[in-house]
């Protein structure tokens, strides 16, 4: 993409009503527009991440199983009246009468519009287990809604629902979605620390937010400094295997958010490895049983012919949230500093003379070539001044940066600069190039 | 995929209430299931075909140079008020209160957003052209939702939005746009004919719908038999090109709907060149100038230094009932026959006798190299009958099956039908492991 062709409205002043870093840099970088309290559009080179991070989720669900779908986010509250739960949630729902004065609501969670899909679908246990997950817009009516998409009215959420015949199952189904949210969350760059977490108006009697671990995070957490270390289970875990080793020893560690606090068992930790911290919840899993499948009659014939209701759970995760958590725990004074997984281009280019032929022709070969190697390469060849250029490039934090000037062009050489570490290095172009075409 | 973990609920029998072939079809092979009046989920099979179309509406608006971002469903009213178009807007608006009483709306259409977005970044000719689409979900207020997802509430909808400094760069915007949605359709198995259109309450004095020829259509069209058989413009086309003289030739035949219908016109055509039928319109553009850039301020600086309303145009393609209009124009008495370019698999892969070594054996194998060779595979190892497994397949339209019997198995063969013709061919396992790995 060249940058003269792109739209990519950056400024340099920090708003002055963004609170934090990651809201004040969306902002900065062009990534957000605000249209309402609490909520955005989504600029060209915010809405790039948000696919990203989007997909990754996609890929890790996939890969445990889950399959996708999409429901509307207008709902009837018929349903909600059926499992208990219209008059229980407060104003935080935005309710709606359409014009025939029938009662709606835009969905804040989707446990009753899915266990009424499952239901007209699903009669017996051979038809389990199944998980049905979508990403589809959301909106919670938030009296305060602050500090940019961490806590916006309208975001993006992805919500997976499993369906097993027995608690057991059922269990076995939460470890899956358990272990792929820690892959799904190391692919961003990020630790998530599982900590045992109040079930909120989901219910339930088991329940693990996912933490970062930020300043600026909304809830006070308690874990073991262990876990800050802990690996991902990794992309070739097989979903199949008994997967209550893992989760064990994972959920053996002590951690848990402000609500399930237990001071005792937290100080019988040795003091060094007490993390007492501010964190950001980037996904939520429930298991509830019958809380919804109950009410709302989702039952399935069991191998002995008895009726039952399904065993459910859910499992969040926060996709347009995460791109401000990716940014709190992903930024240095000059801006962002994406992960490669999640970066809205791989490399930027950067033309330091645009009209010089030698300049011009560097950039093109080398922006077709990362291009063919299926790098996204966002290609400045812009006239604004060097300092501005590179200043940009710094601030919407590209992992790779390549300078094409005309002294180092004249030599076969282009400039390489890793976002992260800030280390340069000259690159002979004949070397790049055979890079590239080799990977 | 394998069927057994999929989820598709197919059924026999048509529902009584699908009035035409394409709902019918999507409620049998479980794409998707009503959860309201106008409003439907998804069912994964349904998803595979909406990201397919959703993916190739991408590709050809990103190729025509227009950026992709994101707005919010929801809006202010507060934006509409300064268009004039809140009150002139009827009952098909979603109105909404949150709970500060704040009037809102569910975005029908997003002129106002987008400009207000525009005015907020862009001040400069400089900065121009720009054209900025989304794929979101928009809503419409239907009196009488019916047909599925052809006259549904709640639908997906891709909206672009260009943006120039002069009505001569703007009318080419319009052209750009006019080559790529012929592009995208005709990559889609479509045959859509643009005739000009009123433009309604989007305004403006140029306009086309892209019209699809269907018994079940909603609108009367009529158009020059000619248009039929000529060809998209092609995705080599050069966008930076003039496009002028395709566009006239290809608006140089009669081509109009009901509203814009030029009875005289129409009869100075060979009779047997007068086509007169019902049309299902999948897309919509317009050329509209400076409507909401004068009221609502969105000026640019020329080159002349004077600040002037920028002129815009928007073009609308209905994504999600596109699905239904492929299945209007692409089934048989057997169900739905899949474009391949849209289809949600790829290929069928029946096993005739799961549990048969050979045939297990021999299935495996297919399903890995056809997934290796990038092939969507849809593998049915149910213990379903074979007359069973043949119906559904059919049913949901994959274009390609390939069955494994254990006769066949044991000569090294396997059975591949396409199912646009119905042909079958005995095909040598080795011989198809050979080609797909050449492809």
């Amino acid at each position: 993409m060249r940058l003269s062709k792109f739209f990519l409205p950056v400024s340099k002043e920090a708003p002055a009503d963004a609170a934090i870093v990651s809201h004040q840099l969306m902002l900065r970088t062009g990534m957000i527009r605000q249209n309402g309290a609490g909520i955005y559009s989504w600029l060209p080179l915010g809405y790039r991440v948000l696919k990203r991070i989007e997909q990754i989720v996609r890929e890790e669900m996939n890969r445990a199983g889950a399959i996708e779908m999409l429901m509307p986010t207008l709902q009837q509250a018929d349903l909600w009246r059926e499992s208990g739960r219209y008059d229980d949630y407060g104003k935080e729902m935005l309710r709606i009468k359409d014009r025939h004065e029938r009662d709606m609501l835009y969905g804040p969670t989707n446990e009753e519009l899915i266990t009424d899909v499952f239901r007209t679908y699903v009669k017996s246990y051979k038809q389990l287990p199944l998980n049905l997950y979508h990403q589809q817009w959301k909106f919670r009516d938030e009296v305060r809604p602050r500090f940019g998409v961490m806590r916006g009215r309208e975001f993006l959420m992805k919500d997976a629902y499993s369906f097993d015949l027995t608690e057991e199952d059922a269990r076995a189904a939460y470890r899956k979605m358990f272990c792929a949210y820690l892959n799904a969350f190391d692919r961003m760059g990020l630790t998530a620390i599982p900590m045992r977490a109040d079930t909120g108006p989901i219910g339930g009697d088991l329940s693990h937010e996912f933490i970062i671990l930020a300043d600026t995070g909304e809830s006070a957490v308690f874990c073991d400094k262990a876990l800050l270390d802990l690996p991902a289970p990794g992309l070739d875990l097989d979903f199949e295997s008994d997967l209550t080793p893992f989760v064990t020893e994972r959920t053996g560690y002590y951690a848990a958010t402000e609500e399930m606090h237990d001071e005792a068992a937290f100080n019988a930790l040795p003091e060094d490895r007490r993390v007492s911290a501010r964190g950001i919840e980037v996904g939520h899993i429930f298991f509830f049983g019958t809380k919804y499948s109950k009410p709302m009659n989702a039952v399935v014939q069991g191998p002995d012919g008895q009726m039952v209701p399904v065993q459910m759970g859910s499992y969040g995760i926060g996709v347009s949230r995460l791109l401000g958590a990716i940014i709190e725990a992903c930024h240095d004074e000059n801006g962002i500093v994406w992960p490669e997984s999640v970066a809205p281009f791989d490399v930027g280019l950067i033309n330091m003379r645009p009209g010089n032929e030698a300049c011009d022709a560097a950039c093109n070969t080398l922006y077709a070539a990362l291009t063919a190697a299926g790098r996204e390469v966002l290609y400045d060849e812009t006239d604004d001044r060097a300092g501005a250029k590179f200043a940009r490039m710094d601030l919407i934090g590209l992992p790779w940066q390549t300078t094409v000037g005309p002294r180092g062009v004249t030599e076969g050489k282009v400039e390489v600069k890793n976002r992260k570490t800030g280390e340069k290095h000259d690159v002979k172009i004949e070397d790049m190039l055979a890079q590239l075409k080799g990977s």
